[in-house]
């Protein structure tokens, strides 16, 4: 779409100036349209070297509210230490939230084309960052993001002479280095990739908006400054608007409703104490082979309140170096996390490559507490199972094992065990009101747990249920499937 | 994504039945909504022979009002009639207006999947559908249509069992084909077809549902319905929302402003009356050639009020064989139309191979009068001009020569002509108080129309100004630029 894009004919340059001011004010305006829309804008800019893009921005910004946006400047070759995670996870941190701007001076778009122009990126491997990009992107609007991309287009000629003019100056050769001039030489070839970028990730919900930058800076930013006003009214008119809910495309496996699971398994202590022993020590081992392999670990624990979830945990943790693992609670979303994305805050805490993150309560949160107490729309956790099959997809396939245990008990443990905490004194810090309140939801739960377990056991990503009606059971039965996942991603990195 | 398509896990018969009941309901219900909000719905259903499309189809529709709802049954391969226009053409007709259901009981796909199983469409083809059908379902979307498309996915084992079955009665034999036994002998490569035709059309706007049409037909019911009535109410909530701005992505050629056309060209009436009879001539000749060689053409005819439109026209179709061309006066859409997509009209009125069509105003009132007068929102005619460049790409793509005139007058022109009308008994009829009211609006039209050839003017249609203050001038030049414009396409076509 590069190679035969409609560049907007340029106006005299008195119009260029009117028109500015009267769109940098409607900015100003739109901004605080924004905050109070809540809405959360993400503006990405892309494009050929020397096109202008830094100093475009500056002027975009000039007159909005420094308080209500940032700048994030991502370089195209991410850091050792971003390499250790899964490849949307550098920008996935960055999302703003609602009301707030980020403006990206280069985004996906440039690691991707660069790593082709390198060619570090295969056929297929191109493929999948395309997929995950357009996931990602749709993702974003879906769940109430304004996503506006900008690609910066010059032409060969005017790139060459720019950076000639820049590199004849001491204070403005730094600008200017290798990848530039490479980029000049082989215009021809760099076209052809960027063009094809644009093409693949020119979709209806963030769809591409060419600058001539060619013709000065004023012209390239009134440009930019229409688009996004228009970008930005649209969406505040559309707030409130649901996305279509798109089916899972990723295989199932079949899993039982929980009625169906019997709960009469049990443990003696001896076999327990022995079981535990000998799988503690080989977890120990593996949690040393899967840092020196760098492969990542996620397990994610959901489960009835009082079925065990932090003994289990406590159990797993007790097998692992302490500098290589960490446990994060999840309880209701702080007001920073609440403002983005529902799966920001879990894309915050993903584990670096060779560590363990154990989550005490997960993402899955969206299509059980948030279903049920109305937190969201019916729209929003329906559309959520694909959304979330596809975040762990991600991780997937950036090599992490993921393993999502489901703690069952019985309805009549859980009382046991709440009327057990409420006479404890020393457990009573563990039982609350709204506990008892949940408790009296059990059926719809059930019914979401169920719904939940068919929709996002996929294969990559199984779910496994815990009989936890005796504990003892529970734990060495978690321990040995942790074990043994561990194991068979470290047989397969040898 | 058939290949690994989550197939939902089939519920107990009776619990099938009882939720059958329920979203039967629930469609007839949303069926009245769907007519309260005005919403027009297309739905898709395609997937494999024998897979119980036509009786699913029955159980839909089985609740629903006969008058608000339509079943089109287009076969695979167009007929003879179908295939003198556009490829989209055959199906833009059949869109349904606004609180009206249309069903497609195979739509576009299956002509695409097979013509590449037929080996009739090679990459490039198969890559130019894919382009339409997106763009196609995309413009739908954006203009308020809801489009669910529905994939009835079937096993090869399963697939042999129904048609054996059917082969083996004879009342039943009839829906059998050879064509459906070759998909079951290839099922793989069919496989492999389909999937990639559904990867490439999942789109946002307009995502694909695959049905497991493997376990009887009250199941594959039970999918359709919960989808559908899903979608509608997504559909129905976001009434009213906005698309997002496409940016145009063909070439555009460079047009003046209407200001800086001078328009003192003028031409005596002995060349007007010489040059006119030799143009005639040949373009007599012309409209057999273009006929033998079934060259569709379309003249789009746009000017001020009392340019000369009419006059124009009439020594253009004064050298046309009146079986071979329609002239189309384009007036305020009918009610009937304007529940359609803007552009339905203007696909209904497609001249067929080796015909011309001259229409004397176009669909760019969408983009003077419509933008104007605010018969549409600010987004709608913004994202306009790009939708109709995509308009006239399918047309010049199917082949189709594309003429647009701009008749260009001066407003003390348009004085005087307005003035002699009113004094002229005989002419009076073609003055009205409209005319003078669209007169006081000269500068805002303008303004638009200068916008208009900025954005409309394709490589591929691009626009003639008719410098029309003399009526002999312009006519000359309108003649010759349709003789050159179908000489070009003849010759190209020899």
């Amino acid at each position: 779409m590069l190679k035969n894009v409609a560049i907007a004919s340029k106006p005299a340059k008195e119009e260029i100036s009117e028109r500015l001011d009267e769109e940098q004010a409607k900015l100003a305006a739109n901004q605080m349209r924004i905050r109070s829309a809540q809405v959360p804008v993400v503006v990405i800019f892309e494009g050929w070297g020397a096109a202008g893009k830094g100093s475009v921005l500056g002027k975009v910004i000039k007159d909005m509210d420094p308080r209500f946006f940032s700048v994030a400047t991502l370089d195209a070759k991410p850091t050792e230490e971003e390499r250790m995670r899964p490849f949307l996870w550098r920008y996935m941190v960055e999302m703003p939230a609602q009301g707030q701007f980020k403006f990206f001076d280069t985004c996906w778009m440039e690691e991707v084309t660069d790593g082709l122009a390198r060619d570090e990126l295969d056929g297929a491997a191109y493929d999948r960052r395309i997929d995950s990009i357009n996931m990602c992107e749709r993702q974003l609007v879906d769940n109430g993001y304004l996503v506006m991309k900008f690609f910066f287009h010059l032409s060969k000629e005017e790139q060459r002479r720019r950076l000639d003019a820049l590199s004849a100056h001491k204070n403005t050769r730094w600008r200017v280095n290798e990848d530039d001039y490479r980029e000049n030489e082989q215009y021809d070839r760099f076209l052809h990739i960027y063009d094809r970028y644009l093409r693949d990730t020119n979709r209806s919900s963030a769809p591409w908006y060419i600058i001539d930058a060619e013709d000065g800076r004023k012209w390239a930013t009134l440009q930019v400054l229409e688009f996004l006003n228009n970008g930005i009214e649209v969406a505040i008119h559309n707030r409130g608007a649901s996305a279509p809910l798109r089916q899972n495309v990723f295989p199932l496996k079949h899993v039982k409703p929980l009625s169906a699971i019997p709960l009469d398994k049990t443990m003696e202590f001896e076999e327990y104490r022995n079981q535990l022993k000998e799988l503690r020590g080989r977890l120990r081992m593996l949690h040393y082979e899967a840092y020196r392999k760098r492969i990542p670990v996620v397990i994610a624990y959901e489960g009835w309140d009082a079925a065990g979830k932090g003994g289990n945990i406590k159990r797993i943790t007790s097998a692992l170096d302490p500098r290589g693992y960490r446990v994060y609670p999840i309880a209701s979303p702080e007001p920073h996390e609440k403002a983005r994305h529902y799966l920001w805050r879990f894309w915050e805490r993903l584990p670096k490559d060779g560590h363990i993150a154990i989550f005490d309560r997960t993402w899955y949160g969206r299509v059980m507490v948030e279903r049920i107490e109305g937190f969201c729309s019916n729209n929003d956790w329906r559309r959520a199972y694909n959304e979330i099959n596809e975040f762990e997809h991600e991780l997937v396939e950036a090599g992490t094992v993921v393993i999502k245990f489901w703690v069952q008990i019985d309805s009549e443990t859980q009382l046991e065990r709440f009327t057990d905490r409420q006479n404890t004194p020393e457990k009573q810090w563990k039982i609350t009101d709204e506990d008892w309140r949940n408790r009296e939801k059990w059926d719809q739960y059930e019914q979401a747990v169920n719904e939940m377990l068919a929709r996002t056991s996929t294969t990559f990503a199984p779910w496994h249920v815990l009989e936890s009606n005796d504990k003892r059971y529970a734990r060495v039965k978690a321990m040995r499937i942790v074990v043994n996942a561990i194991e068979k991603a470290c047989r397969r990195k040898s």
